[in-house]
């Protein structure tokens, strides 16, 4: 990791950059344009690298060693199986920084994210060592309403970019509200990605500043057995979820809106606390019963492996319906009729301090993180029935929620007609 | 992990408990006793069954099925190589507790860090699923002065368990000061991690409360090539410290003062926060200066390889000393004429939500933890050297403070004169 003569090559920030520039620019060092070539071809690679890290199978690289491309035609982070430890910051934009900045903190932002995922420090960064583990890291951006407003492109914002609906039971604080930007880091090894997180601040520290930081984590892929992984609450979470291309197709990237967010996908992050003490007073079978499936395999009640289909028609032996219809898995399951109301959800638990002052204040929950089209089809109308009727609501409490658009994946080269930078064609357009 | 026949046998905590009672206790249940007895027998694999956590080589059991012995003549958790993720918890006995209580909390916590270290859930704890995957974990029990004489046994403690001397440069805060007991746990999965630490947390309700709880990381064992793990600015950090077992019965298991705590170590936690943004401005050869060796290896800059001896003696081309004597490695190194002040150190990195409000303000820094026979001859005249000069000093700030007594090991049965739970010989003295 110690290429000094990488250190040589100054990051390529034009103040009016076409996509043409931007590819000139790149090209003064030899050995930035080759790094940045390796870079681009990995993204064909992209399914196969991947699958490893939640299948619990042994692998040939090393966890540390592993690295998820960057660049293909959407961001990584949404798509692959969550790492072991993920930290989402919003960030507020600087008063006085115009729309050409946010442009060149996107050009500065994707090139250090394209190297540091690469296990590459990022250039400007001395820390090589912290960066020398990729171990899966992957940045993922996305943009906020306000964005639009401050780089003038008010009429390529889609249409769902806008506050969500209230919900009933919402106890929402600005404290985790929503920003202007967002950067999700996920990674299996926690000290590189403080120091990513560390970085992409930092090299965003003239243009914008953190307003939150989330920082989350899941178990080991090693002990989820090729399932979903746990939650605080003890239950496999994530486990009905978009599989195939065909899936990703439906349910995540956006096909619709402005065409510079095709391939791109809107990201909800609400963060949810749980009331955990009151939870342990639960026996196990009152816990099933609530999610409507098994602590131990994370099966339906009505099946007995965890990917079987739930049968919410099956009686017990009292005539009632062994899954229980206000369960939060039947409040949660798409209709029928309905077939668009599906999400991808990679959400990771939290634990900050404890609160000493408070009895049981554990100060733990979920930062639920979903992706989909567009949240008008998807995530609202889900939300709204939970929100309505869901034996889940007595130990959680939203207490967070922001929306983004992600921008579509990136090549370097602009091959494909990729963007080179994140959102690129937005600015161009 | 659901053998629910477990659930059947009670905790046994006669209020007035004698060893003898107390094996004639944990007889009751077939099953139960079977379980302590195999946990008795695991602690003579104990050096075998640990290295691989620091060593980097490939194991036979995967990382999230290890297990450390829990029982044997020393705590776990204070030689073995430090695990991915570590959690201390300092407690307050609450009002009106007595020196029963205290030893039946002692009862409790031993029998539930036995079973929960093992993968097993402990005894009317619920979420099986939670503890079954052990990766590691281990649990270290410590006393605070004044647990002495909530116990009646001011006689008993250890001379030198008394508040450290200040230091010039202290900015100690008691929000993160002494305690009454300290649990820490370590581990290589955050989710087992944070369940065990709730887990005794709750499991100790009726008789403590926490006062402070500090989460700390490392980088993953499979990064660290064999070598000692990097914290937050770089270095690899934990290189000299002791090996082999004459090593640890010079500088860290106890053999003077009161006959209970032969065979345990007094642990010290200094909360020490970093200044990461003015850390940032400096090169790589000042940071290396700073330290005295190198940011990518660990060696000494006289040296080559991360374990090879410093040559404080070695000039450079101007005359002047390679290794400056003003650097934390030179200041912090034992002079040969006091071989006993050495440490065994084993710290993790902190990474607390950044503060938004203040540009920079990572809240970032090490949980400085380490171990030795007796403070005095040790950590208190290191630290007076470091607290008068140390090149590092412009950017750490020791903000946190507390010194314990660790009880030696335990084994269910008494075997070997050992306590069946902790500190049992200190109650019983
Ligand atoms: C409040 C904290 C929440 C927890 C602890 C939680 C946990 C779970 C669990 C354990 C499952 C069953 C296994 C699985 O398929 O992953 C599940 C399913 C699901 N949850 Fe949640 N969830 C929470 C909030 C939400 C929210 C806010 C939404 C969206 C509005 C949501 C949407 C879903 C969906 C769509 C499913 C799949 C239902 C199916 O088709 O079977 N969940 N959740
Ligand atoms: C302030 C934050 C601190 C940091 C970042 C830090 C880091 C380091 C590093 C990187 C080394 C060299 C590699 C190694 O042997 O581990 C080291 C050595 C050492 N440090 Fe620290 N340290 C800190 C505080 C302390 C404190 C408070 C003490 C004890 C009072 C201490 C005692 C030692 C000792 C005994 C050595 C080994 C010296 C030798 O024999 O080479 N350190 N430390």
């Amino acid at each position: 990791m110690t290429d000094n003569t990488e250190h040589e090559t100054a990051c390529p920030v034009p103040s009016r950059l076409s996509r043409r520039n931007f590819l000139a620019g790149l090209s003064v060092s030899a050995a930035g344009a080759a790094g940045l070539a390796a870079a681009g071809t990995a993204h064909a690679a992209n399914e196969t690298s991947t699958t490893g890290a939640g299948s619990g199978k042994s692998e040939q690289v090393s966890e540390t060693d592993k690295t998820i491309p960057f660049d293909g035609p959407h961001q990584a982070g949404i798509r692959e199986p969550a790492q072991a430890n993920g930290n989402v910051v919003g960030f507020t934009v600087r008063r006085g920084v115009s729309a050409d900045d946010l442009r060149r903190l996107m050009v500065i932002w994707t090139e250090d994210a394209r190297r540091i995922t690469a296990g590459k420090h990022p250039l400007a960064d001395l820390d090589e060592e912290l960066a020398e583990n990729p171990a899966s890291l992957t940045i993922t951006c996305g943009f906020g309403e306000r964005f639009f407003d401050l780089i003038g492109k008010k009429q390529h914002k889609p249409d769902w970019l806008a506050p969500l609906p209230a919900f009933e039971r919402d106890e929402l604080s600005d404290e985790w509200g929503q920003t202007d930007l967002m950067l999700q880091l996920c990674c299996d090894d926690q000290l590189t990605l403080t120091h990513a997180t560390r970085h992409m601040i930092r090299s965003g520290r003239a243009y914008v500043t953190p307003k939150w930081i989330q920082m989350g984590f899941l178990p080991r892929a090693g002990s989820r057995g090729g399932g979903a992984p746990r939650n605080l609450f003890g239950l496999k979470d994530g486990t009905v979820n978009p599989g195939s291309e065909r899936e990703y197709n439906d349910i995540v990237w956006i096909d619709e809106g402005p065409e510079w967010a095709r391939g791109g996908s809107c990201m909800i992050i609400r963060r949810i606390a749980f009331d955990i003490a009151d939870w342990e007073k639960l026996d196990r079978a009152s816990r099933e019963n609530v999610f409507g499936r098994k602590l131990s395999s994370g099966a339906p009640l009505t099946g007995e492996y965890e990917h079987d289909d739930p049968d919410f028609n099956k009686l017990d032996q009292y005539g009632l319906p062994v899954i229980d219809p206000t369960s939060h898995m039947a409040r949660a399951t798409n209709p029928e009729d309905k077939p668009t109301q599906k999400l991808r959800r990679r959400a990771y638990s939290y634990d900050l301090n404890l609160n000493p002052a408070v009895d049981d204040d554990y100060n733990q929950g979920l930062m639920f993180i979903c992706y989909q089209k567009n949240p008008l089809d998807q995530f609202v109308p889900i939300q709204q029935r939970l929100d309505k009727i869901d034996r889940l609501n007595q130990w959680v409490t939203h207490i967070g929620s922001a929306v983004f658009v992600c921008p579509p994946g990136t090549d370097p080269t602009g091959a494909d007609g990729l963007d080179t930078y994140w959102g690129q064609s937005l600015f161009e357009s």
